[in-house]
This record gives structure tokens, C-alpha cells and sequence, in this order.
């Protein structure tokens, strides 16, 4: 078996997430795997490097698949056996002409056997944007969270300094009923003010369901007067969902890296 | 009367153009008319620069209404006449609030009574984007021609510098019944080379209908290999559409600025 790494971009509007509840759902590993499966001619399975939720978008999403040796132009090509593969730039192409287009794949490479693209990432970076200006966002609008209010970009960085090191981040989890370990590594959080415009970048080890979208959102009520930044610390340490801010909308969300 | 000046950004996907055929027609124009008028109270004519085709974008079309004076209060907020006018601010917020997600105000202005967004307009900017790369373009894709193919921007660069000037441009109209003046002034036409796409600014005293995107697709069939840079003073001289290239798509066109 070979094994191939993907880098792939998309638009989570319009899909249930990368990964869905059940097989009639509408995800992005499903349609990966659709176009995979039809290329091989036999069930792919594809595995990415977490599951983003519906609504999230991604510009750097890493997954990996595996297929046959010596079959792949025997099913593309007919009936008759070429023992040949098909080269990673061929697969790229395939996958590009026949995905829908609102997901792309920007990078195929064949890999060591033993990768496995949830196990073996060891950083993962997440940009959340929150339009801020008073004139909505209108080319970026399923993007950015369309907030169009002001925030403090100050108090919001002191808060985000308290997040910083090993954790445990019950209180910033959306799965109230998780059994693993909610112990997670936040390497850096950087708040760039832009026009009208506040991205935060979170770069971890990990992140738990809803984790980085509960994060935004206890920020903006930091950044909106709501909560001095002191209370981030009383947050962690409650363990409690309900210490936390609002869930921040999936549209600002955006998957931009997975480092291994 | 009071006139005003607006300053409008516009998703044009789904739009019939920035005015239709008629009045059923969904038009960019026609949204603004309907919240200006639901506003004063009565019907408000909203007039643009020029009108831009069916799905192409807007980042800074200008457009010009009038009110009548110390009418607005009264049918804004109710029965009881206030004798007070809404401030260009306030228009601005209840535009943005009841206009559609893809249609955005900028700017409201009241301006010289005289102020005509068509007549007195004096340079026009258009920006025709090219995704040329292998991996489609999946964040603006909606604003890009995905052509996915390489172009050499020399030739094409060549080609246009035979376009900058006065001329008859006959040959880049799409309106063969056109019985005004085909003869307009180029400025400047700007071709950048960014990762996976070619952009090309043109800016001129106005464009005939498609002209822009006439141009491009001339340009596109020289960067391809297609035509030789030399043959864009004889499609010139020809002052026949046959002459001249295929229309590029509307989704990659967006008018960028008008100057007064």
C-alpha cells in the first residue's frame, strides 16, 4: 500500500464539517473520498488531521489515504491492466478537475508508510476573523464573523496571555460529556488589528471541539467590556463550560496549518 | 432637494447588473431604490456612474439620489412630523442595515445640488482578475475568471500599450447596434504578476459595454500564444467586433473607483 499526504483548502459554508455524524451527511472527507474511490476503483478511506466543524473553513487542512500498488491505471484507464501508478502530480490534477469548487487540494506527496495525519501532528494554527467595521464585509463575508462593532484589541491580548502553557480546558470545550483528557498545549495566540478588521491567530498542540471558536468568543466579551481580562484565569481554573463566553460563529474560522 | 453621494461595494454573482431591462429584472440599483424609498417615504431614483454587466463586482461604485428636505424624520419614524433631516451617517447605518449581505455602503455625502455620478465622472478604474495557477482559486472564486492555465504577461503588456490613448474602440464593443461614439481615452492599462494569477487594471475616461472584458479576452489570446502582440493595432484599425478577442467572464471583472 502507498501512502499520500494531501494539503487541502476549502470553503465550509455550505458542509456539515470535515467529518459528519453519519454517511448521508454532506462533509469534505466525504466528497475526498467520492473522487478518490472513483479514481482507484475501490473504497478509499481518508483520514485527516481533525475533524473542523460545520460552517469551519480551511486553508491548510492536512489528510492522508492510502491506495493499492500497481492497480490505479488498470481502473482509470479501462479494462485493461497497465501495471503502472498513477505520480502524486497526476492524482493532484484528478482530484482538482473532479472536487467541487469550493475545495481544493493544493498539495499531493507520497509519504512513509507509517504516517498517520491525526497521530503524528504535533501544531495546528487557527485564524479567527472578526469584522469590527461599521460597513459590512461584502467579498470576505463567509469568512469573517460580521460583528461590526469595536473591540479593544489591548485587554483582549492580556486575556489570551493567560491562556498561554499547558492547560486543562474543560471550560473551553463544546462536548460536555468528553471522556479524554481535556489537557492541551496553546503555544501562542496573536491579535493583529487590521481596518476594520481583528484576526487571531491560535497556534497548539490541539484543540478540543468548539475549543478555539469558545476561546474567541470569551475574548470578544474581554475586548467588549464585558469581562476584565483577569477573570481568563478564573475561567480556566472553574473546569466548567459554563465560566466561559459565548461559541463565536464558525464562518470566522478558518484552519491554516498543520505541522507534523 | 437635497443630493447625496454614495460610495457602493457589490457582490454581483447573483445580479442582473447594476440596472436591468426591465423592472422585475434583480438589480444592484433597484435594492437601493427599494431601501432609499422605504426610507423617505416616497420613490427615490438612485442613478450610478454606469452601468456594470450581470455578475460583475463593484469595490467603489459611485451613485447619486436626491431627498426632499425635512421630509425624512417624519416618515422614518412614524405619523408625527419632526421637521428635521436625517444625517448622511444615519442613511449610511440604515442602508447597511437593510441592504442585502452582498451589497455594501461605504460612504453617504451630501454634495452641490448639481452633482451628476454619469455626467461629471472623468476616470473610471476596472480591475480584471486571472487565476492562472493549477490548484483553483477556492476563497475568491467568485471574483476570479479560473482559467487555470499560464499566460505570459510580456506579450500581453505589449499588446496593451498599443490600446493607452484616444481611439475608436468599435472593435471592443459588444453592442454592434451602438449608434453614439465609440471613441474613448485609455489612461493606463496595468498588468501584475502575483502566485497564480495575472490582474489587470484599466482605467480611461469610461468603457463601452463589455469593452473591459473584450480587452481581456484580446489579451488573454495574446498571453496565450494565440495572437502577436502587434495585432492590437490592426483589431484597432478594423473597428469590427470580429476582429477583436473572445469576452472574458464577467466574475473576474470589478469597476474599483470612479474620479470626479
Amino acid at each position: 500500500m502507498a501512502n499520500y499526504k494531501l494539503v487541502i483548502q476549502y470553503d465550509g459554508t455550505r458542509y456539515r464539517g470535515w467529518q459528519g455524524q453519519n454517511d448521508t451527511d454532506l462533509t469534505i472527507q466525504g466528497k475526498i473520498e467520492a473522487v478518490l474511490s472513483a479514481m482507484a476503483g475501490y473504497p478509499v478511506e481518508v483520514t485527516g488531521s481533525g475533524r473542523t466543524d460545520a460552517g469551519v473553513h480551511a486553508r491548510g487542512q492536512v489528510a492522508n489515504f492510502h491506495l493499492k500498488e500497481n492497480t490505479l491505471k488498470q481502473n482509470v484507464l479501462g479494462e485493461k491492466p497497465i501495471k503502472e501508478s498513477m505520480s502524486p502530480e497526476e492524482i493532484l490534477s484528478y482530484l482538482n478537475q473532479y472536487l467541487p469548487e469550493d475545495i481544493g487540494v493544493l498539495s499531493v506527496e507520497e509519504v512513509d508508510e507509517r504516517f498517520h495525519s491525526r497521530y503524528h501532528a504535533v501544531e495546528k494554527t487557527y485564524l479567527y476573523r472578526i469584522h469590527t467595521g461599521k460597513v459590512p464585509e461584502i467579498f470576505g463575508r463567509k469568512y469573517v464573523y460580521n460583528y461590526q462593532a469595536s473591540l479593544s484589541a489591548e485587554p483582549m491580548r492580556s486575556g489570551a496571555a493567560a491562556l498561554i502553557g499547558t492547560h486543562d480546558f474543560k471550560s473551553f470545550c463544546g462536548n460536555r460529556k468528553m471522556k479524554k483528557s481535556t489537557v492541551r498545549t496553546i503555544f501562542n495566540i496573536r491579535i493583529e488589528e487590521l481596518p476594520g478588521e481583528i484576526c487571531i491567530y491560535y497556534t497548539g498542540d490541539g484543540f478540543l471541539q468548539n475549543m478555539v471558536r469558545i476561546l474567541t468568543g470569551t475574548l470578544i466579551e474581554i475586548g467588549d467590556g464585558r469581562r476584565p481580562p483577569e477573570e481568563m484565569t478564573k475561567i480556566l481554573e472553574a473546569r466548567d463550560r459554563e465560566a466561559a463566553g459565548f461559541t463565536a460563529p464558525a464562518c470566522g474560522l478558518t484552519l491554516i496549518e498543520v505541522k507534523y
